[in-house]
């Protein structure tokens, strides 16, 4: 992962200003939270948000106060073991469904590891000679981004520990505006032709971003905006869940043998506008985008529609234009919402549709499988296990979430999950 | 289940102070812990400490409560769904495996929870009609007992969930004096003939241990003890979880699976003789008896040691007449210990030998499978499947524990486990 | 496994003849095969035709020719291998799962096996050392009931994978006249006492017959017939399959696991009383007993009609005086029969009535799980894995079915399975 | 799937000889096979040898007979339901995890089955109006192919079942002359630009290797054989099967998970070179390409080597230009082959190196993921099922094997599988 400093002097200023930032904001988001919410796992692909907490300190720990001050001793030996992810490079990591098992260290005890490592990364910020801070400062910068990766993970499992009780916990209650009419989808064109893809700046992107490179695309259209739950209802109220032939095999033998029949958080019995946020159960705006569907379920939405999910880079071509702006976590929504320009102004309507809503809200399916650029290298050592190993049977999405940082998207970001996960803010745009 | 109180006038007082006693005495458990430690479910057999909090008051707040004061509303219609553990006659309980996922109510809602209804049980015995008391008091009896194996259960579950900790949680740090040693197994000798079995008088008793009925049996000996550490040591060395020869069919199969090569918590990579207990990881005295071992592993070292375990019978008529003593939940060891007498004193090693140990330290395998007794009918309503839906596929375990309420165990007493199980604080003792 | 053959002189010509029939016989059960129909494996618990007509011969060859003639090659070393069941003494048994997989050696070559052990054996019944044959004779007796119980299995599992087949397969399209009607049901009485129980005599019985010993048994009613498919029609009309107070709880766990509503055979889609049987899909005869039900479900009825399961005990204090005559395998009914006698003779009616149909139709599950008797020993070496290995999770069935040879069965013996287990032709009778 | 026919006068001489010349080599390939063969499925991923014949016939009976021939009873309505694969739209398919426990219809009954609907087909093609022939034309060139590909599938399968068999049976003796030496490794450099790819021709091709269109592809290198079983040996002893680093993620769980230590049908105990063929267990030549592995161990391999596995159309733009020969299934070698020009001629060495072996011997594993290209549409109705819906989680192989018919393959042709599979005859080649 190459970041700016690896070229120049650091910014110990904005390092430090940087990782005060978002340490603080994780603080922020769990400051709603009892102390029984921090320790539950509801299954295996999820973490407790006191593992979250405890593994991004890790992580600077590892990578960047050992690795400045190898003479230090770590805050606690068993931390080094309990709080590894995956890397298996620097040992043996404790089993992932296992996190919820474990009730010590106490979320107080995990806030104070989180408190004696920022004061040693501060303190090495101000401190440590020049060539110190230059050799650990690209590993800051990945852990500052690996952290806003973590606070939507956080959230996301929240939402999913939240979810399977019948007393619908409420993280946030937020109360909204009248949220917005559905907009009539219209379709941009896109000609024909070479396009490069791909990050290639000397700002900070992830080593599968890179290296930029360059693709033919045939002609397409795009949708200016992502499916909605309104729309979304017609697929299901049509019998989508119960045709075979608008699936993937392998979609409708989990549609059969888990007994889907409404993306995740919709709620039945409550008739099924009502659907799980992490505001509790609300009934939700059907011009808001459709989310917590999986790959399957966007990919027999679009052939029900007559249309087609995008590949990344039908996607990435139509965003590289447009302005990193829309509803991210910032903005404490933590839902999808109806594009605030509703059925928009009347002159826009004459006017050439550009997408819009394509970043935040929620995460885009791409038609694309996860897989190196071509050129790819991991980077040596641990921190090359970051991204390259997971790409296979995965993928990609786009745009980032209403649980994404603004700070953390940027149009060749490249997300990706397993072909059946839904508990992500996952969504889709049609294309054709 | 037949109580004293279904004969003649209740005892207020007795009832007001016994309620006072069991409800306090969970308290009183409960102390130690963190606020993490009452969430986790460390597997699907197991319990979050704060549901069995919650489970138990719900069963006095629905069978005690709820018949005296129906014209009350309860405390929260949602508990009557979570907290409910397996009475389906009364409605669908919230399922098992998934009381760990639950963050809500917090445990302090839930200690509120306790408060609300002991004083509502409280008020009813204080103030209610003597007929209304009359009604309640055998549900009201049995939820003491109730709680009295919950509070067995809440131990046994947080033992678990604790051992899977690499930090090797304490949750009380006992320290003891010498515990004695080892002494020489004894073998007493029972003649052949019938015996009465089963409880028959007016006091408290399960349904399950009656009616009182008549087995035959022949001449048998039994162990004066139970198997020790020690000896359980020497099994292990002599290679007895690799030789099939030893062990049941299924038995070895779950050996194989699982890979066990020793009782649940001996730990490896410390020598075999560290033992997580609720003191944490210590070394044991030898002369202890052995726990958490499965009916496979107590079969496989009787035919080890060429004998067998005894029935349920043999070592009900050979305890019948002993008196209830032993290392109880009250004497706050929280684990086995060796029998205090020690070698004996030398008098005594002339004397026909008694069983020692019978009540207390672990509870003991038997070869009986859990069935009802002749004449055995469930009583009407909710409170039948208490214990005769568990009937198959099931082991008799006699005798109590160290983690069990001297209040709560008898020789009639029949507790009973599947075969593969072994977080219980379960040993063995043998016969021939 | 005592035999008569150990105490004397031993009848080489009646264990001649007795070889001859047994394996004549296993071959006439295979006339009606096609060549596929060997080699089919439908579950794990079910093995193929072909593996039965090689294990049954193995046996011999390991536990008779081998002992007689160790001089003499193996048939083929790989057979040693493919045809050990679960004798983990002698070697390493082939997966019990993977037995489907075999396509060689072909069932030609295993008839050809099966010559040829054949001659060995018929060559040391006739020329070896009075001596030698009396060694080996035990575990010919032993191996001549084994193949009598392989018998049964190979048309048990063979109806099993029929069964998978939408074809509905014929394997002897038996045509039955008039087959009787329901006989009312009534009670024998039998009053309280010490009774001896297993075998005593000095002719064959497995070791897990023996010791005779005595036990006690309280009064007790047994009803003189099986329950019949009529009255299990009752009881799955009268929603017993969805009433959970009606059943032990694993078995309601599985009837809604497995999603049970009548037993194994019976079909739906063609009216509930069409059943699938060796002689195809059939109407069968309400007054027969019903099979191929779990001790789950024997168990649900019981409860359902007010009654329970007897004792094996009790069914054998019951059984020993009668006759041992019924439906079996030699009068290729192939299917449980209503009892010929039908609604009896008027003088019977008032006498008092004697179970009948104990033997033959169908086992009968008894409520008792299969333990060892007091003073039980296996005996030394291979033959020793024979039954005691399975002593533990498994109930008692007493009596012999319409598929088990007449020579196979007494009042002593115990057959046993899970309670789960309902491929068997097993069917049960009340007690109270 | 578009065919010439579709344009134009069918000819019918030529259907009817290709007809006929499948439909033989079919049966020429069970030739060897005993009955017992033909009725295994050793996992649910492989079919019976019957199920196989069955179910092209069903195929042909399908699409073609009762096309143009709806008057005409079907030979048995129960084929219909057990020999449908997948094709909802048309009826509810058989469990294919069960196709392995149907003993009927026999071997002979399926034979029966094919020579009636062979017999109507000719019919068909011989007397029916030019219209009928015109429109069933499609289909039966289809049905072509598709026998093409169960004829692999049968040996494929046919091998895997065998594998299970410690008797290692044989399908064919083939001894074959010294096979060659290993080439050393030239690698062939292919420039940067856009590329047409995919089938445009009038000639047969499926509907996924449609439409012909256009792809970017940087410069690129691609080895000109494929990895040697020598090479693979020297991975497998640098413990290529233990280093994290080397897999993805997922792979490497499914190697722990699995214990694989070497390809599918490399045996250990005999020293690794002997590899299970259906010439039974030979010891290889280290010179033929390695087979038998899934895409994870090629990926592995691959970054082993510092290189990586080429994509789709790296491979098809490489292949374009070749002559489609090499060893394929016709030259009944039946296992993969050293190349035989062997190391080369001198003069060769100096000239361009050119890919060998690209067609037949390994299907070679792609880094694509099996996706549709820009434009695709399925055919509608039931053969629009064909290929679609598995366009997801699998990944390409290109090129055909030793079990592929020459017929079969072209450079366009898109073979696919899950990541995991390794019984196909599937190897790789170099790319960077």
């Amino acid at each position: 992962m190459t970041t700016i400093e690896s070229a120049g002097a650091v910014d110990r200023d904005r390092l430090t200003r940087a990782f005060r930032d978002v340490r603080d904001f994780t603080g922020g988001l769990c400051r709603p939270l009892r102390t029984e919410d921090y320790v539950v796992q509801s299954m295996p692909d999820a973490s407790p948000t006191r593992w979250h907490l405890a593994h991004t300190t890790w992580f600077f720990e590892t990578f960047v106060v050992r690795a400045a001050r190898p003479d230090l001793p770590v805050v606690d030996p068993a931390y080094h073991h309990l709080f590894n992810s995956y890397y298996e490079t620097i040992g043996d990591p404790f089993p992932r469904p296992k996190r919820g098992l474990l009730t010590r260290p106490t979320v107080e005890e995990v806030f104070e590891y989180r408190r004696l490592v920022d004061a040693r990364v501060r303190e090495i910020l101000a401190t440590a000679d020049e060539a110190v801070v230059a050799r650990v400062a690209p590993a800051l910068e990945v852990g500052l981004h690996h952290e806003r990766q973590h606070q939507e993970l956080l959230l996301t499992d929240l939402w999913h520990a939240f979810s399977q009780n019948p007393l619908h916990p409420v993280y946030r209650d937020v109360t909204l505006d009248d949220p917005g009419e559905t907009r009539p989808l219209r379709w941009t064109t896109y000609d024909e032709g070479v396009v490069h893809v791909g990050h290639s700046g000397s700002d900070f992107a992830y080593d599968n971003e890179r290296p930029r490179h360059r693709v033919f695309l045939e002609t397409y259209e795009l949708a200016d905006r992502p499916v909605t739950i309104g729309e979304f209802q017609e697929f299901v109220d049509d019998g989508g869940y119960r045709r075979s032939d608008l699936w993937l095999a392998e979609g409708f033998d989990l549609v059969r043998r888990e007994g889907w029949r409404a993306p995740l958080y919709w709620k039945e019995g409550y008739g099924v506008t009502r659907c799980f946020t992490l505001a509790g159960l609300i009934e939700p705006n059907p011009a808001a985008p459709v989310s917590n569907v999986s790959y399957f379920e966007a990919d027999a939405y679009a052939r029900w529609a007559g249309a087609r999910l995008p590949t990344e880079f039908e996607w990435e071509a139509a965003a590289a234009a447009l302005p990193v702006a829309g509803n991210f976590v910032e903005g404490e929504a933590f839902r999808p919402l109806p594009d605030p320009a509703g059925a928009g102004a009347p002159e826009e309507r004459d006017a050439p549709a550009l997408p819009r809503q394509m970043f935040g809200d929620v995460w885009e399916w791409t038609s694309s499988a996860y897989a190196p650029y071509p050129g790819f290298t991991a980077p040596a050592g641990a921190l090359g296990e970051y991204n390259g190993k997971f790409m296979v049977n995965q993928y990609v999405l786009r745009g980032g979430s209403c649980l994404t940082s603004r700070s953390h998207v940027r149009a060749t970001y490249r997300n990706f999950f397993a072909a059946a996960s839904r508990w992500q803010c996952s969504g889709f745009r049609l294309a054709r």
